[in-house]
């Protein structure tokens, strides 16, 4: 599996990821790009085909060490052409609040986001087995020991791919509204935000279910962590 | 504005959006599409540099008839590349839960998915002003009367897009496991799903407000929908 690489450069100081402008709300900080990738679920990927036309799909990923793992099926072309090396850009980005200023034009989203650049590699071996444990136990922590163990025909039928965090960039925006200039602050108007979240609901169970079983610690620890 | 066009292609059957494979998730419906865009406030918009690398860029928007909209700054080499017409994706995902199947293999998550293909137009003029309002109205709303209105010099300095809605492709995942074959359904493991769902908090008043104010009706209500 991948290791971690202490010596890898700070998130947004390559001339790819290097704004030409100030921006307020970079980070240049490993651990918030960790933090940020920790955080999510749900990454959207891009790949550009023959005529330049890019797609941007949705996908579960986990972070393992210095590069983000996700998988998908082996008959889906826009996977293939990952797997083959193109470039992609790999975006996460956590909504967490609004942000109501004076003005319409200061009025804003609070978020964190990292970008990935680079190409991918396509797992194999015992490489691809431990990167389906990882990406399962970060979406379904516990689920990994609990579900009925994953097939070698199952295996050769999912495409894992890893993605180095060699060139990434991070944006956080937290807090309130910052109005300018001072007449905007002197305006009577209510200004501040409203902080978003994300809660996990009661477990369902399935309606094909042969067994009377009480719902798993694993799956109900999620239900509480609301 | 844009108008509503009835004669649109349903989603997924152009060349580019029909999936090779039959996909489970897939939906042929524009009143879907509408419905994935209308619950969304953060879309994912991909564009394709000189060298043929995508960037994946998080962006607010908002749904008008059939064009999504969108802004960012004239100081943004992306935003100026979408502007100059280089062929986009724009997608939104909704997470909707986390589902546990016997197998790991067919765990999984419930979604809503929009994928839209096209290329922008750089809106000027009424249509750039009044598409600032609906894009505000979606995500903070009934703030624009209440704000200070925007000034000429802050509509010069925002690109907003409009992209058609002509081509697009619509994914959903809804409910329980699809657990397969039947030894697998036989198995004594607990399955079924969790529903996920986005919360608001109360709103936090800015700290340089210099007005002794209610919390508007505005955002009260929004408090009030988790």
């Amino acid at each position: 599996m991948t290791t971690a690489r202490p010596d890898l450069p700070a998130p947004g100081s390559t001339p790819r990821t290097k704004g030409r402008r100030l921006n307020h709300n970079e980070v240049r900080d490993r651990a918030a790009l960790y933090s940020v990738l920790d955080a999510g679920l749900l990454a959207h990927v891009a790949l550009v085909d023959d005529s330049g036309q890019p797609y941007v799909l949705p996908v579960a990923y986990a972070r393992d060490h210095d590069a983000v793992l996700f998988h998908g099926s082996t008959g889906s072309r826009l996977f293939r052409g990952l797997a083959a090396g193109a470039p992609t850009c790999f975006t996460v980005t956590l909504l967490d609040g609004l942000v109501y200023a004076r003005s319409a034009f200061e009025s804003s989203m609070n978020y964190r986001s990292a970008m990935i650049l680079g190409t991918c590699t396509s797992l194999t071996g015992d490489d691809k087995a431990a990167a389906l444990e990882v990406i399962t136990e970060h979406l379904l922590p516990g689920r990994w020991a609990h579900a009925r163990p994953m097939l070698r025909k199952e295996r050769a039928a999912t495409i894992v791919l890893s993605l180095p965090l060699d060139e990434a960039s991070v944006k956080i925006r937290t807090g309130g509204p910052t109005d300018e200039p001072d007449e905007d602050i002197a305006l009577p108007i209510w200004a501040g935000h409203i902080p978003m979240r994300t809660v996990y609901d009661d477990p369902i169970v399935a309606e094909d279910m042969r067994h009377d079983l009480p719902v798993p610690e694993h799956v109900a620890a999620l239900s509480r962590s609301r």
